[in-house]
């Protein structure tokens, strides 16, 4: 079923969660967690370090006490290395399952890694692109597996083409979603993507894709911004409305197939990171109403 | 007919073209040609600003003196502004033609444009990428008649897609090929593709897209290295070999397709843009033969 009209955020943030990497400068995750309570946000989507620093227990704890609800957990991945660090890559990533399902987290994202230099220090420096997608489509295979078994579905984030050679060397939708057919041919909800409108608005067959993903294969929906100019590949990250993606164009391609879940903002800026917890929180609250 | 060995480049520089936008910074154009013909350089992609700095007539000369050929004329495109810039786009365009035809340029290189705003001063700010691609391919079109009785073909570049919303909103080898076969479905040899590794090494279909395009489409084939870090979006590109593409397997699909032509050096970079203009093409003469 697909249904015909966007919801309306202008006055509600109820699918507002925040992706703490948008703030990881400004606190802990608890402090974090705190000011997500104060500003009526309801999702959030942590990471592993931010995690680990305060510990599992109690960022469960927070998480049950205040109501919220995860959008994703941040993340697993990083598959490419030489054989003899697999399997650390592995146990790394099964690691990463376990919190995902002891958070009760909806799903695991996945940035991939790319050349295996990158992505595991110690690994021979490689130029084989087509190598590493390889190793990729293989280990989530195989994580997979140990995933269902934790009932956690995997999210395979494509991320933008710029980050090829260092973070991801999964970089359009249409090949994310290639790999999620092939491992999980029968759409048994074990296996999607993270959308994130940052890494493919620039894709002219991103209506398409997304169309072809379904409902069953959307698990996540991060929003940012492209800012004109970017001055950094990682960190400079627009606020929702400061670049030029038409954002709700997006959403409403996702909505018609059916997602219904949260908008996760995930915005990596140095210049956020600078400014005032709450403030960066109001800002995400009034551009999820505005430019969402 | 499909080739099936490489061309030997590892002592012979016969196939190396200079971009000259590689040493923009070092002189003149008319330095530049001296210095290319001190070092040996046979082919030569100039840009019209700099032919416009020393006048066409001498840059003509000088050519024809030195027994240089070109690779390629740098630049049309920039098609997409608000309804009344229209015509000075075109006119510009038109010129564009013009003056690779008066140096014997083999293709007339676009740059397609992508939102106005960035693409034609004063044009209104839009968020419409789909709308900026149908206007690229109208104008295509258009120029296509006057550069076709010209004699000059035209070769589409498409752009890394982090060039997506101010300088090209034609990212993929695809998405070039999808305009080239709409436009020229019996492959005439009026339009093509100028395929530079920078902008498509990542591509999971770039194999197959070069398969695709064929010795007719592929009019021009630019070398650069990605680095990484890579610290400016337009101006950190690196000398052959100092980065992650595999230059020559993607060379090796080129020239598979029967591809013969001129390996262009094009890098725009902060650091070479500071060395002196001899040790940059001894630099790219070195790595022409051991890593392209």
């Amino acid at each position: 079923m697909v249904r015909e009209a966007m919801r309306d955020f202008s006055d509600d943030h109820r699918w507002l969660s925040i992706n703490t990497a948008t703030v990881k400068a400004q606190g802990d995750l608890l402090t974090i967690i705190e000011a997500c309570k104060r500003a009526g946000i309801r999702g959030l989507s942590p990471w592993r370090d931010q995690v680990a620093a305060v510990g599992i227990d109690s960022v469960a704890r927070e998480i049950k006490a205040g109501g919220f609800e995860l959008s994703g957990y941040c993340r697993g991945g990083f598959f490419t290395s030489d054989a003899a660090l697999q399997p650390e890559v592995m146990d790394d990533n099964r690691r990463a399952v376990d919190e995902a399902a002891t958070l009760g987290a909806p799903c695991l994202v996945l940035v991939v890694g790319a050349l295996p230099q990158f992505s595991r220090a110690g690994s021979a420096p490689s130029k084989d692109i087509a190598a590493a997608r390889a190793m990729v489509e293989d280990n989530i295979g195989r994580l997979l597996e140990y995933a269902d078994a934790a009932g956690v579905p995997l999210a395979i984030e494509p991320l933008h083409p710029m980050y090829a050679a260092d973070r991801s060397c999964i970089n359009t939708t249409r090949h994310a979603l290639d790999i999620c057919d092939a491992l999980d041919p029968k759409r048994s909800g074990s296996i999607g993507i993270a959308l994130d409108v940052y890494h493919t608005w620039w894709d002219p067959e991103l209506e398409a894709q997304i169309a072809r993903a379904g409902k069953s294969r959307l698990l996540a929906f991060h929003v940012c911004d492209w800012l004109v100019p970017t001055t950094d590949l990682l960190n400079d990250r627009g606020m929702m409305g400061d670049g030029v993606i038409d954002i709700p164009k997006v959403r409403g391609w996702v909505e018609a197939q059916g997602f219904n879940g949260y908008v996760e903002v995930e915005i990596f800026s140095n210049a956020w990171w600078q400014r005032p917890l709450d403030e960066v929180l109001a800002t995400c609250i009034e551009r999820h109403r505005n430019s969402v």
